[in-house]
């Protein structure tokens, strides 16, 4: 490997590279304000396009499997050894900014490019992967792409509807370049057991990093969720007039749902469980309430996260003895409605801590941090592969016209990033 | 005036007039299921029609003033001295049952049919009046056909929009035989000044009756209330990972408001202050909420009700300080938007204690019962009109279509009604 000093010579360097990248990236599915690059849209193509071609100016092998993802591959001394991925997302949600996904792949291509310039041959191939479909907004389905490469989309992902145009994710596939039969009847593109490692740098989703005064932040998580997405609660409609004892308030039983788990959140967290709750709808029924009616209906949707399963399932339990204890206090019946999981995503802790060793290395500053947010290298961990991500600063959150990232941040996740890759697959 | 059994005789057989009147009532706006009479529309106008020729039958002087409610008059000796009026309204609302308003009219017909059959001429005129539009449902405005009797309809209300027809409370008043412009410009059809005595026989709108085993229940006060029709609260749209101390949920501050609210409630209603609480829209925004989002955005409605001022005052003080608590501590804000009050309606002790002493000569049980619920009467009490009210039982609640009055329980509150009445008038 090359020292640490020349490889964060070699990282400032591609700060042109990194530059002209988001620059490029910009000019695809640019809405006013901020971004929209759907899930399989033109615009989410165009932005695989770009990064497709700096690869191929950097002489990478370039790749595309029945899904559409696009590989871009520094080829190792020896092929036949599972592969290093490093990849993110480059789609986003609507008028999303310019950062959140793609600058995980614009990091994979700096540190792959550094390692060139260094004259650094890895022992292993080093594949950066420019994902589909992470947003969950358009088709309502998880890791759409890194699932579709897995082999563990869940039955009739390929029949979802996207929510703007409303064709199926299979025909929004095939627009793209990818082929929907493939991935229904054909072998997974990756074989999670023959994958020696996913990494994933993404920017910090809350201002956490900010606050800290912290350029870089190593995922200790990735938070498993128990949804229920619409939870219907019926009581009674009444006249305003209807005294206390008599009343089955739905609006009401919603509240203390919701403030009985938000207490639950507070007093677990206190207690050094970091953990989410969002009562993302959250509403009377348009159609039927009004100002002198006790409402008699009350829809939520919950979503629930933590870090360790036993977290969640103590997070779920308490929800479930809210609902019980609510229902019999205000007179009303809950329908749960459907439920949906997605198990926690551990970071590898032999990765996590070499990552941790390169930037100590670097002299860069880091801090262990919580991913509450979903990534695709979740769906990576979840099938097996030993799993780590970097998080870059960023003050104005995700998912906005308005993310924050500093190139000098970023690069400061691809040193150590690259620093690891010499140290795993560059000593030979 | 005539013994009180002699009037329990003749009350009771008014039971074929009285089921009559329900029978040809049930026949104008039958809807499935129930009935709907809207506020000036030609359902309602055929339940006037009901009434008049009821009221013709029995010799009655038949009128109708510029805001097209129907006076029903059995002269007295004296015709200079100020009248008794016994009210009540003939609309309903949507698919509402046959007896929330008619009931009441019915009642002053069936007491006033009694007092003829007992040969008892009343020392002042005593009118039922049929009132037009007191759901303010329909035109958003409370007690139409009182108030505009009165002359204190407030601004502008002539020119309310009814929600279905979007056609204004002034043309629906002229379609049905008014005038607006007599209602605009003229003197009003009542000097409050003027009138002995509103009385007014309503079904209970809740089953505190049914509950106690009781026909009748003799008013304690209508409430006043303090509306606002619009809150809304800004918090900040952040993405479902965005760690709590960074969040801003307008939804779950909306929560707090609520429950802190209805915490009062229970906590003074329990110390001797009746009262209720309705957060009757209670939202987040159908237009951007959804499962991975923190809501941004939250919208309520709020009907808070007493029967003391200061009670009321308290409660909205109670309100006040919970919004300025829940936005320190959630850090949102809070558009309380518009602010409406209609004053408390007081019971003419008088009166009542009148009426309670004809219902024990009759031997028949009552119990003081406050109406949550607002009425006709309360807009007379406003005007200084000497008033009270009559409940009558109704297991099932008011403004759906399975209203349940017993005939019997109505002629119970008639025979009190009819005992007053010669106690108070017939005496000469």
């Amino acid at each position: 490997m090359g020292t640490v000093s020349a490889i964060g010579t070699a990282v400032r360097g591609q700060r042109g590279r990194v530059a002209a990248l988001f620059d490029d990236l910009a000019r695809c599915g640019r809405t006013d304000p901020g971004f929209t690059r759907a899930s399989y849209s033109p615009e989410e193509s165009a932005a695989h396009g770009v990064v497709t071609r700096c690869a191929a100016a950097l002489g990478l092998a370039i790749g595309r499997d029945a899904a559409a993802n696009t590989t871009l591959t520094l080829p190792g001394r020896d092929r036949s050894l599972p592969p290093i991925l490093i990849g993110s997302h480059l789609d986003t949600v609507a008028h999303g900014g310019n950062f959140d996904g793609a600058a995980g792949v614009v990091a994979g291509l700096a540190a792959v490019a550094a390692l060139r310039e260094l004259g650094l041959t890895p022992a292993r191939d080093i594949t950066v992967m420019g994902i589909r479909a992470e947003e969950s907004v358009w088709f309502q389905v998880s890791y759409i792409g890194s699932r579709a490469a897995l082999g563990t989309l869940p039955d009739g992902a390929l029949d979802a509807a996207r929510i703007d145009s409303g064709l199926s994710l299979a025909a929004h596939i095939a627009r793209e370049g990818g082929d929907p039969e493939v991935l229904r009847s054909g072998p997974p593109a990756l074989d999670a057991a023959a994958i020696h490692a996913f990494l994933e740098v993404h920017i910090e989703q809350a201002p956490s990093l900010e606050e800290a005064g912290i350029p870089v932040g190593l995922c200790t998580g990735i938070p498993g969720n128990v949804r229920y997405p619409d939870v219907r609660i019926l009581g009674r409609y009444d006249h305003v007039g209807t005294p206390r004892r008599f009343r089955r308030d739905a609006a009401l039983a919603g509240a203390d749902i919701a403030l009985a788990l938000d207490r639950v959140w507070a007093e677990r967290e206190a207690a050094g469980f970091p953990m989410a709750v969002t009562f993302g709808r959250f509403h009377t029924d348009a159609a039927a309430h009004g100002l002198t009616t006790v409402p008699g209906e009350f829809r939520f949707s919950l979503d629930m996260r933590a870090y360790a399963a036993e977290v969640l399932s103590a997070l779920e339990a308490a929800f479930l003895a809210a609902v019980t204890d609510v229902s019999e206090r205000r007179g009303v019946t809950v329908a749960l409605g459907p439920r949906a999981e997605a198990g926690v995503g551990a970071v590898s802790p032999r990765i996590r801590d070499g990552l941790a060793a390169a930037a100590d290395a670097l002299g860069i500053a880091t801090r262990p941090l919580g991913s509450p947010a979903s990534h695709d290298a979740a769906a990576f961990a979840k099938a097996g592969v030993p799993m780590a991500m970097l998080f870059v600063r960023n003050a104005n959150g995700s998912h906005n016209p308005d993310e924050a990232m500093a190139i000098d941040d970023l690069l400061d996740a691809v040193a150590i990033l690259t620093t690891w890759l010499a140290v795993e697959t560059c000593d030979g």
